[in-house]
This record gives C-alpha cells, sequence and structure tokens, in this order.
C-alpha cells in the first residue's frame, strides 16, 4: 500500500537523507506542520529534540525512545512527544507515518 | 486519548454540524487540507462526492460507504476515496480520524 498519487505529490521536506530512503510528502500553514513519510529502507534516527511533535503509525514498525523508554508502535499506533523530550527511532523498511509538528518550520520545504 | 493540545489548537473547520458532535483541527496551505476530527457522538454523514480524499482511522469505527461497497474501518485503517466517488459514513462516537483532501477549501475554516 501507499499514499494516493493527490497526497505523495504534496511538497517534500529537504532532509539530510536520501530520496531513496525516504519519501516526504506535506501541508504546511502557520499553525504547524503534517508530514506524510514513507520510508523505502530502514533507518536510524539519532535522538535529537526540538516543539512538540505527534505521530501515527499508517503501516510498519518504528521503535521509538523517547527520553529512557523505548517502545515498539506498529499500525495504528499513535504517540506524543513532548516538547524538548530527547528522542530517536529505529525504523523497518516499508513503514508508513504520519507526523504533526508544532513547528511549521521544523524542516525546510524542497523548491 | 484524544490528540495533543498543540493539534487541538489548531484552527477550526465551519461544519454544518454542532460542536457537540465534532470537534475539527486542521492544517491548510495551496496543496490541499488535512483535518483532525473528534467525534464526541455518533452521527451519519449523508452521501455526497468531491474532489479526492483519504483518510485514517486513530482510534473508534466508521462505517464507509463508497459506491456500492460498505465496509467497517477500525484503529489502524486507511481509506481513499477517488474523486467524484459517492460517498456516505456511520461515525461511532468517541471515533477519531484524520482526512486528507486534496481540495484545499473543502470546507470554510472558522474565523
Amino acid at each position: 500500500m501507499s499514499f494516493p498519487k493527490f497526497i505523495t505529490d504534496f511538497p517534500g521536506l529537504d532532509l539530510p537523507f536520501p530520496e531513496d530512503i525516504v519519501q516526504t510528502a506535506v501541508i504546511r500553514s502557520d499553525h504547524g506542520l503534517v508530514a506524510f513519510f514513507t520510508f523505502l529502507k530502514g533507518m536510524e534516527l539519532p535522538m535529537h529534540s526540538h516543539g512538540a511533535q505527534w505521530g501515527t503509525v499508517i503501516e510498519g514498525e518504528i521503535e521509538l525512545t523517547i527520553g529512557d523508554e523505548i517502545k515498539t508502535y506498529r499500525t495504528g499506533d499513535s504517540y506524543s512527544i513532548p516538547a524538548g523530550a530527547d528522542h530517536g527511532a529505529t525504523i523497518q523498511a516499508g513503514t508508513r507515518v504520519i507526523d504533526v509538528f508544532e513547528e511549521p518550520d521544523r524542516y525546510p520545504i524542497k523548491d
């Protein structure tokens, strides 16, 4: 399965990862950023922190570390990362998630 | 469970339903509209059609009719409604969904 074309046609994020690892499509307003991620390959996201983030797993599996807690999230599971909380992830190939960021400019949008 | 405050603080939609039935929070750009719906009460959405729509059930249950097909969607299930396809829904109280619309102005945003 994949997101429908009208979603994958949304503008993408300018991320420091190759496009053969993760595809992105976003809707951004002055109020926040909604990102549709498709991980074509598995990847490790190092620990980092920023403004509040909430996400939900559409398909696949991610192991999310928030502070000292490690938990695995699968299809239908949602997670909430408080502002400033250190977090990182191990993401399996084929995973799709929607992430919502309170910071509209969390990541730059590709021209 | 509910969406985090930073999401429920997003602007709401001006819908023809009372707010004690459904709460909305949206991010809209020129490219589309992402709506976070929380149904406090059960409701019936009559058959209608518009541009392409995709959604995912965060919590709860909706029975969706698309054309002649009736199917029940629960937490973790996603659905795709092609542009122009007649569709309607029976939504259980306590259901939360994310809907993505290809038409940014599918519903007006409240001032």
